[in-house]
């Protein structure tokens, strides 16, 4: 472990590494991280920000807290660090950012992925009437109609940065937000919300998914 | 552990607590609890009445028998207990008086939610000539009709809890109840049994899902 | 355990027990033995026939090598072991003696499921020109045509056994057998070959089914 | 384990062998290598070319590594080792000097089985646009072609070795082969990385195929 600037963090950082771990296994063993996809952060602290974050290429199923990065708001790994953040920990510091988050989590899941291409001409996939809404925080009904923006994708993070910036002005009440036949980015107050979210989003897509296969001969 | 009215119980509560842990943690790996949904539930004894129910908002893989709550017959955590008893205990409690039910449980599945959304205007599905009928208690062969009978949703627990004791007074033999976007609920003598209804109940509903894709466009 | 009339079959019972549980508990966790649904047997001795069984009403998920029990060729449980077989010991028998199979397994997933009534009219399902094929005992190429018979469906265990036996000596080929919306029989010569069986033909049914949902609309 | 020429190969082989082993386990755990179907080998040194192969007709799920086999650039199991190497060494040799790949992987899964009949008169499966390519290695962008070509299956596995050749001669770039209604095979510098292309290129067989679930009654 590193000596960062924070010294109390250093045990806090452990703990978090730890629960990213796990959490990553559980995502992975899902089909959600095939690959080496996906990536997993929590802030370790605000001020200055530092975050924990899975770093690039490794296979989810197999990360050990010990390969989690601390990583500064510029998205450079701490002194201290080895192996390399992911190249996406740009747009986890955009949500980290811009929504107060203390968790974020990407995944790839084949349901996000179809359906963030079906409705990418839309801009976004609605998620109305469904009970599991009420599991996005601040959500009180089924009555609840869920925009989830889609966006395009790029190999430029800056771009990407940006549009998911413009993205969340629009929409202040998003949960999670789309990337073009790429994935899914949702984020919570902490890991647990995060995680819940993430169980909750994907869950809702594959519902809306197999849904559509029922509908659309009628 | 709480002190209870019945002093005996107090071993049988911990037993029961495991076992609603380690089946939470089954249905969770199904995918048939994601994102902290749904919920479970046995009673400790009759009279008073008095349950063993999850804790609400709580990761079900993550569930231990130590925050399994114990409450009685108004839904109200009996002193001693911490946490929450989730907001639809009133339809567990429901459930149990009605129906003499020893163990009561409610999973979100793909299949029991968009099935419950696509027959909801016939206001229930009918699934017949199966032979996974027969673990439903009491049914004796696969030349049964069950009618799962399809409430609408609602936030009014109250209001819920009246429409199942309604449609359970009209059909007697329901062995499980659909709320339309929202999930499944059934029961059991004990929780043996409501376990065995559940896994049969979302193999059959899966099966009548599936089925209708590949007759649609016969 | 019990004392059988071939005292040196006592330490092999323990020892397919054992494999008879941890099969039991894998199929289960593929949702292919949900519900108690499902049983499995194996032979411990041909002169005189003594199987394994696997006891009827018990979770597949939690079977443990001391509830199978001994049975007889006359599908009685030999004395000292308790519960009761499975009511389809008989079909087990019936497909023992008759194919001098050294273990049966019998599967309700939902492909078998839904083929068995999908291709109930046409009195079985042909899979054709898979690789996989070539896990079948016996075959040697994938330029084989599998003919899996589909039977009636009846809660008269002699009606389904007499059956079964008019269809095997009908095709002495097959290397298993459809129920009418009930399940899957499949056996080896053993049980490892009844498992490779169990395995390639929900495979084999998987693939047809989900290929038939591609074609239909063409 | 077995003497070889090169007596600094021995600890590597042992270790290689446990990898393999645990690789075979979780890729039969996900339904990629059902019925002892699939096969896995890794590169143990390259001059003399001797590779580490799992042997024919084990259950993937119980593979451990003593099982695993040291086979010579003939496909013949070196001196020492028990049990027969695949039928389809052949093929992974082929590979392994065709391409320098450090590992190859062979799976059937139900997708990639479904796919390769699907798609077998275009010669080939095309998958474009996804982030998820750029897994692969060497792929830098989600603009990214990959052509999956579909060769016709037979059990000469000289004829089959030798139409592999050929079509890798022709596309130097190719990242897997399907066979059809086979199976699939990629590869490697290293058994790490053909173990990312093999749950990529799974992945991506199953987005499209459930895509074109959805697109085809538009």
């Amino acid at each position: 472990m590193t000596q960062t600037s924070a010294q109390h963090s250093t045990s806090e950082f452990a703990a978090i590494a730890e629960r990213l771990a796990s959490t990553a296994k559980a995502l992975h063993s899902r089909g959600w991280l095939l690959g080496t996809s996906g990536n997993l952060s929590a802030v370790i602290q605000q001020e200055p920000l530092l975050i924990a974050m899975s770093p690039s290429g490794v296979d989810k199923g197999e990360l050990s807290a010990h390969q989690i990065l601390l990583v500064d708001r510029d998205a450079l790994a701490v002194d201290g660090s080895n192996g390399k953040p992911s190249d996406e920990t740009l747009l986890h510091l955009q949500i980290v950012k811009q929504r107060q988050a203390g968790a974020v989590l990407h995944t790839h899941s084949v349901w996000n992925t179809i359906l963030s291409d079906l409705f990418a001409t839309e801009g976004g996939v609605a998620i109305e009437g469904y009970e599991m809404l009420k599991g996005l925080a601040g959500v009180k009904t089924h009555e609840h109609r869920e925009w989830l923006p889609i966006i395009d994708n790029s190999q430029d993070m800056h771009e990407l940065a940006a549009t998911i910036h413009k993205v969340l002005e629009g929409q202040a009440d998003a949960h999670g937000i789309l990337i073009k036949r790429h994935g899914l980015y949702t984020w919570g107050k902490d890991l647990r919300e995060a995680r819940r979210h993430i169980e909750i989003l994907e869950f809702l897509l594959e519902t809306v998914g197999r849904r559509l296969e029922l509908r659309k001969c009628d």
